[in-house]
């Protein structure tokens, strides 16, 4: 409990503006604010942990949409929601119909009367998600300052075609438990690098939300890709001057090897290439099936020239002392287990195979801390009201 | 909160006899008990607006059964139960499966062992929806008297093939609050009329239900429609009788302009006629394919007959000062936006858009308000308990 | 109260063993293990029928996985989570898709970070359903003991290959009311007999729960069904050694009089032979139509040589003074309601409806035991705590 009470000292020591406010990509937020919300994430865990219900809305309702399956982030947010005492009302327009304009002013309202939150996912169309949430996040204001709504619900963004900021907020938690501190990541070699897999068309969002969010801590990012695999100009703009900014480094080369020389953690995660994924988005708008089948085939084609992008234990041997930590958002493409040749060989995915659990179960907590933060002025004096109310969570 | 103490008195001062009963048709409800579902409403959202706890039930479900795609009423639903302490658990037959007898009996018991509410919406077979309700109503009432069920679920309708409850309920509250009470509608004069859209096949529960409840409060009630565009005969008589007794009027015309002349309100909204919802109900039970697409053409090429049945600024003029307060259950068809030509102006629409979202705004609340009345015996007494305990709704 | 505080006392002297354990088989459970399921179902209920709330978890979440359609069995399971505060999300995977290994180790570590409950439907394949819920379970246990879920959730078999104990509790529930105690049912004959159905593919879990379970208690079990119906094996053993070791009796007979004659409860149920289901498990894996095809037309042939296995007035003149207790879990094939020809005579059904909903309603209540009991050492201090606390579940 006193830990408890320390973490709840430096989150009240920390200056943000998160209330009434979005969680949509993490480079709109302060350091500061992305501080907060790992702070708040590690409270709510603490929490949990001791067995101290983390429920501060009697009642209210938080809506889900998922423009893409989903099964462990829509579980996420079911469980951060639930954590908090809200309930999940799925909207589900089908996957096929994208709304504008007066349908998304008027359907972001209609379904907003009693809800706290709205948690989106759409990562299919390259320009379209993140266009999307704003669309959504301007109809609530509007909707709010009408006095049609009586509280501003909160936007989190479970994936769009830009950031993925819960998982990159889930890795950065994971980060900071292994090594330490935030502090410790200072210098720290990262490789996020591209990886083989015999599917095609995986959003760019994880990598361009790790170049994204690690760049700000003084960690030294190399993004690797094989040539023409590259993300989106403007994040990797925004990764260089968060580099500049923060005394890291960050550099874009074209060899798994590179990347993974001295590395302390390494992240291997295959994406379709910029230029696919704005084809693609092309042929899904116009419906156009056999264009859609021909560049899958093309796109399959070209990733097979890069089979040798695989983390294996060869490649592990070249990160620090060959014990680089590696990542996953899971799950993973691994050779021989869930595909003959994939991402990364069986024998280091099992090494790390539980890590890979434990980066994912911040998530939760992750999700729990953006919906707190966007929903109370001071979440320090809300916490430390659960903690002195001491309400058990499990146990009548 | 002596506002809203002066609620509950007026509410306690209503006799009413809904505890144990279901909440079909308006017009199945004495006065005193349509104005205290609409107190119960207000003061519902008077508490959740300030901050109090209306949470009755610790634990509890309720049953929802959309046997039609819906988004806003769903919402509705889920938020007015969530406002009470209820998780919603859907009902999903498949639409095309419309069980009867032995199955209805058998399944409204099997869903009903924990259940506080079952909402319905079945509005797509004239003569089915209704009759389905009362159905599943007497199987719960047999459920409860066998000691099967502890306690008796409340049925509430929430859109049918002959009324639409909960949103003429949530018109009625708009309309209060525009004109600050309800004795000033006295004499208002209200346009329910149809009006031309591109689609076929909208159900008759709007107007049946507005002009169901509406002729109860001393309005001036206008139904306007082409020719051929009637609706169940029934409800019209329901309508007149309404109209007699209580100092109204109510009329039925064939032009649109005479309906808005002098109007205080305007409600223009498409719907398909009597007859041909009484054959496509034929057509769909044979799954008659090719006779629903022949019943689809020629029912649009009528529709376009009448697309000068559109809510224009000219047609505005007419009204009341040219300022009648335009209403729409939403989503409207709004020409030059969500269609070429539709049921209302763009810019009509446009200067009332806040407003409609208003008037929905209080769905959530008259649904609550509906399962408060059925399943306590002293609602008023109950509401009371909440404003003393303060217990807050956000805030922990 | 006093009767529940009795209730309690006999729990608390009842041994057992099931904290941080999963309810997959009855035959796993001892005898102290069953009896303590159903005195904590039986206070439950109590407790509910008293107003007071059972609410024994602030916050947490209930997976349901339905691997085949339900809506009886989901209605139970989300009634049993919400009476003890759990909110359920559905793990929807698609039907025809069946995970291993890798798989279903990384999602059920996914979707439990928060998870107390983890309740499974998989019935369609014989082999299948029991082994995919022990491999879920061992996934928990590496997961728990890796120190990646915080908690172990207990997994509930709603029904497989081999059992379904939530409806066999529910039986046994049913069958104490009725009889006064478990000790009376000690020589009662149960007849546990095939049916006549115009389908095919029923399961065979609930004859096999049946036997498996109503052969501890002492009671004269007798086992029918035409030649070729049978079950499996392993399940059929247990039956003999449960009945040697209980003092009871178990018998198997191929003629459905002999099984009514002298029977104090029938419980006539259709199901598919073992074989047959097995050739349909293979056929269903390699995705054979014209091979499921041709073996149904095969299977109904051969049932309908069984027509005259019905539970018909004739044969409940068989019974003990002709009136055994008619058991089904429900929902029967109706002669001459449901189906034209049919597991019971509709006379019969209809004398005991009544009677098979009460033994329905017992189910949510033995599925919230068994989460209770799967999730707390202390079940009976936990209990006592809620009846102390006296808060009530309806009413503010």
């Amino acid at each position: 409990m006193e830990k408890i009470q320390k973490m709840l000292e430096e989150l009240s020591n920390l200056k943000t503006d998160m209330h009434n406010k979005d969680f949509l990509l993490t480079w709109q937020k302060t350091d500061a604010e992305i501080l907060a919300t790992l702070k708040t994430a590690e409270t709510l865990k603490a929490l949990y942990e001791s067995n101290v219900s983390t429920k501060v809305f009697e009642t209210g309702l938080a809506v889900s949409q998922f423009r893409d399956n989903s099964t462990r982030t829509r579980f996420s947010f079911t469980s951060a929601c639930n954590m908090l005492g809200l309930a999940v009302q799925d909207l589900d327009e089908g996957k096929s119909q994208i709304a504008h304009g007066e349908t998304v002013r008027e359907t972001s309202n209609m379904i907003s009367f009693l809800t706290e939150v709205v948690g989106i996912r759409d990562d299919m169309y390259l320009g379209a998600g993140h266009t999307y949430m704003k669309e959504v996040a301007a109809s609530l204001d509007d909707g709010h300052k009408e006095g049609v709504l009586h509280q501003r619900p909160t936007v989190v963004n479970l994936q769009c075609d830009v950031d993925h900021p819960t998982q990159s907020m889930a890795d950065l938690a994971h980060l900071k438990n292994v090594f330490g501190s935030i502090e410790n990541l200072r210098g720290k070699k990262i490789a996020m690098t591209w990886a083989y897999s015999p599917s095609y068309g995986k959003p760019l969002s994880v990598p361009q939300g790790i170049i994204g969010l690690m760049t700000r801590f003084g960690m030294d990012v190399t993004l690797a890709y094989p040539e023409g695999y590259s993300l989106i100009n403007d994040v990797v703009d925004t990764a260089q001057t968060n580099a500049n900014k923060s005394g890291g480094k960050f550099q874009v080369v074209n060899s798994m090897e590179d990347a993974f020389r001295g590395a302390d953690i390494v992240y291997p995660k295959s994406w379709a290439p910029f230029h696919v994924m704005q084809r693609r988005t092309e042929l899904l708008r116009s419906r156009d099936n056999d264009g859609l089948k021909t560049l899958e085939k093309e796109c399959l084609a070209n990733n097979a020239k890069y089979k040798n992008w695989e983390c294996t234990e060869e490649k592990m041997k070249l990160t620090k002392n060959g014990k680089a930590l590696y990542m996953h958002c899971l799950p993973a493409d691994i050779s021989g287990v869930s595909c003959k040749e994939g991402e990364v060989a069986a024998s280091v995915f099992d090494r790390y195979r539980i890590q890979t659990y434990h980066e994912a179960g911040y998530k939760p907590f992750a999700i729990a801390a953006m919906i707190l933060l966007g929903r109370f002025k001071e979440p320090a004096q809300v916490l430390e009201r659960l903690l002195a109310s001491n309400r058990k969570r499990v146990g009548a």
